[in-house]
């Protein structure tokens, strides 16, 4: 054995806990019965304190220099070097965070979030408030245990999306606004009612699952390697390439709520699925920070996944000349009157709308801008956690030219400050960007694929993903990813493009 | 902090790995794709390494030494001294298991559980005869490391039944011998098809469902606790008492599978969910040389428990006669034709058949103890792995009268040996015993029970068992438990009574 083999059968054993990690979050929010809560915190704790110790041990220390010293003349470029140097990196940040401040997060965590559903239930943020400050306090001590030279949100969001930083999202987000704001107005302005409701039908439920998994695989989810359940908040995670979970969640009307989350999560699924079998077990697929198995090089790189088959595959018009069919077939009486393009229409009307999770293409990245700019303006100081709501109220008006009518339906929506999610939200916009770029390289390099496409033949876009994000793994972050397999880093463009050519036939905007 | 209350701390992790291992293996055999096998496999590996390594650290000896000098003056007879002595009793086991043992086993157990499958499938003994031989060479490794006076089953049994003998199970085996087999013959002569195949029917999937479910709760199982899923060969597992999952199986046409099996694994959870809450995560709630989170006193016990409320319970007349109606209302085309008394004698029929799993309450023993008979001839080399097909067609002969017609139908149907799995049959007799002399003993402490249960009141006998035996956890061995309880140890006649009595009237063999 080599040192860096060595160190290699440590992570693996590192990455063996981190998936057992994550099949403990997987059964708590798809299977657990909720009394068992408290004894899954207990696991959940256990666990995690037990592989830090592991990975920031002296041993590890001494694996970690004898394996650097091993291959300093290696290629630096190669997988061996790249997962190397992520392991230092995440070493050295884990080595920073103190023990108490994380102690002190996960003891805070369940009854912050178990305050926020009430205070959400309650609409009563002031109950909310003094949980929401000492979160606050908790991550801005986290930022400067991490590191960062400009803005406190740097640190935060190295986390989730490394190599991002504040100053990059204004720019990102100043590029964004100036054609999203004026595609909305023009939107709102041409939106009228579709000529039938498809959703006021009741769709079965198990049936609703058939159309879920059949769309699933269509797309190539391998469900040899992976299955399908119901979450209240649906989400993908895996233990390895070879077992995937997705999880979806239904209403008996809305039809578009399991099928899109169904392939939103598909689309994280497939990333997952088409990691290089050899990374398995390795620090490419591991996230030593979150403590996660994971084979998406980042957050946001997970997401231009999700994005990519959800929206720009499956909301798109080709899909649904399709496959509208197949529905029909499930649902005959429900669509009857219904044809493809108009279901088409359905599942992709645009309109301001006061909650994230329920906006369509156009919106929801004005969603994320509000809440990434909030943080920040927390972290630096400019607003406190008094002035939240008014401060959401103002934000809310100015890009969505609504006024949320009580703060349940304005700042308490989100789960995700309850528990400290600090410099997360941006990976969603980042996510549909990416996607827009790589959709748009994937059709410049195969100049037949939208015919493929149009055609039901998903394999050769899924092979090009694979072969250009996929299977590296973690081995690189999201700007040399996109430069490697489009020629150019992050850029709006593509997903504003994208974005003005869909809408503006949808609504006919010219 | 006092010495003992590190101990259990550090206990208390122990305990949350050990329930983790069994989330991991619910999740294996209910859930998990089957390509996720080989990744499962790693991660029990790393995790049961991390958790024997934890419990048998110089940090547990010490904090043992120092726990056992603090409460030296404590009543013997408490839950503290008795949680010190059992992980005093294990602590020394380990130990005195070479790790090399274990991770040899461990190697070979998938291997020579996949050679198994095939070799029953094709019938093959030959195929199968080497890994056999060296699990037992193995197991009997093993049996020297754990140490043993008399028997190395002894040894072996000791995981499962702590205090149980080879020579005290001849002399059970010889009582219930003595009784079995003359009703038996009886039942033979007797038996004749009744006027009604009620099995030929079909029976839907979902709907057998809902029966379980309903059946379970009638019985006490709290589904704000716990939930019923399938898996191929049902069980229960439990990550501590407020989380217990029990599992059953599905025939189209032979109801009775997912009923009886549903009532079973109930009856394993009843036990899990009634254990006094002060003893989660405590030693008396885990089987350390099992590396299981396991509330019950030992796994004849918890067979006690499950054999109990399936046949006891739930294959009386008085239980049918109260809940037919219910049967019939789910499938009322399948059972138009069939009453109470029918489907009473459709679920009891007794004949010798070749398969344990699917023998009735008076042939089930038998099944058993010609498994224990081999295991102990085997050990003590009395016989060769060679001879075991030609040994194990003489006592079915002997037993039940039949010649098996191939080695899959006889000595390859189990799994247990492939995986090493040596001194474990004999507990499912250990609780048909236990089982008739709790009931006996409830029945004459309270002369009103009889006509609670005929009456649907569950609750009085539930209230019973947890009281005296479901709440104390692994407090007290078998015979401590049963002494306490009923006034005696372990005792033959309560169950061959019972038997005799339900059987003469059944087959009217007065």
């Amino acid at each position: 054995m080599t040192a860096y083999d060595d160190l290699r059968a440590r992570i693996a054993e590192c990455h063996d806990l981190f998936c057992i990690l994550n099949m403990l979050k997987w059964d708590m929010r798809a299977m657990m019965p909720a009394a068992g809560a408290a004894s899954r915190g207990a696991q959940l704790a256990t666990l995690s304190k037990l592989a830090k110790s592991i990975f920031i041990s002296d041993e590890t220390a001494r694996l970690l220099d004898a394996a650097e010293a091993e291959i300093e003349s290696a290629d630096p470029d190669s997988y061996k070097a790249r997962a190397l140097r992520q392991t230092r990196d995440a070493y050295e940040i884990q080595r920073r965070i103190p023990a108490g401040l994380v102690g002190r997060m996960a003891a805070l965590g369940p009854e912050s979030e178990a305050v926020w559903a009430r205070a959400k239930d309650e609409n009563d943020f002031a109950a909310f408030k003094p949980y929401l400050q000492q979160m606050l306090a908790l991550n801005i001590e986290l930022a400067e245990a991490i590191g960062y030279a400009d803005h406190p949100f740097d640190a935060l969001i190295r986390q989730f999306e490394p190599g991002m930083t504040a100053a990059q999202l204004e720019v990102i987000f100043a590029e964004l606004k100036a054609r999203i704001l004026p595609l909305l107005q023009r939107i709102v302005a041409a939106d009228a009612p579709l000529p039938l409701d498809l959703w006021e039908a009741e769709y079965d439920l198990a049936t609703q699952k058939s159309l879920c998994l059949e769309m699933a695989a269509l797309i190539g989810f391998d469900f040899e390697r992976g299955r399908l359940d119901s979450a209240p908040h649906p989400f993908e995670i895996s233990f390895t390439r070879d077992d995937v979970r997705i999880t979806t969640r239904y209403d008996a009307n809305y039809l578009p709520m399991s099928l899109f989350a169904a392939l939103h999560e598909a689309g994280h699924g497939l990333y997952e699925q088409n990691i290089a079998p050899e990374l398995t077990r390795t620090a490419l697929t591991a996230d030593f920070l979150g403590q996660y198995a994971v084979g998406g090089a980042s957050f946001g790189a997970h997401e231009f996944s999700s994005r990519l088959w959800e929206n720009q595959i499956g909301r798109s018009r080709e899909f649904w000349r399709l496959h509208f069919g197949r529905a029909q077939a499930l649902f005959p009486e429900q669509l009857a009157a219904a044809d493809a393009e108009l279901f088409y229409r359905a599942v992709n009307r645009a309109r301001p709308s006061l909650i994230r999770v329920e906006a369509d293409e156009v919106t929801y990245n004005l969603h994320i801008m509000l809440r990434a700019e909030i943080e920040m303006a927390l972290l630096e100081g400019a607003i406190a956690v008094d002035d939240l709501p008014e401060f959401w109220n103002a934000k809310m008006q100015d890009y969505l030219g609504l006024a949320p009518p009580d703060d349940r339906r304005g700042v308490l929506q989100d789960v995700h400050w309850s528990f400290g999610g600090f410099g997360n939200f941006p990976c969603y916009t980042i996510g549909n960007i990416m996607a827009a770029q790589a959709l748009a390289a994937a059709q410049a390099q195969m100049p037949d694929l939208a015919a493929r496409l149009a055609a039901g033949d998903y394999q050769t876009l899924l092979a090009w993903l694979t072969e250009n994000f996929y299977r590296h793994g973690r081995a690189y972050g999201t700007d040399e990813l996109l430069t490697r397999a489009t020629g150019e880093g992050l850029n709006t463009a593509p997903l504003l493009d994208y974005l003005e050519g869909k809408y503006t036939d949808l609504y006919d905007l010219n």
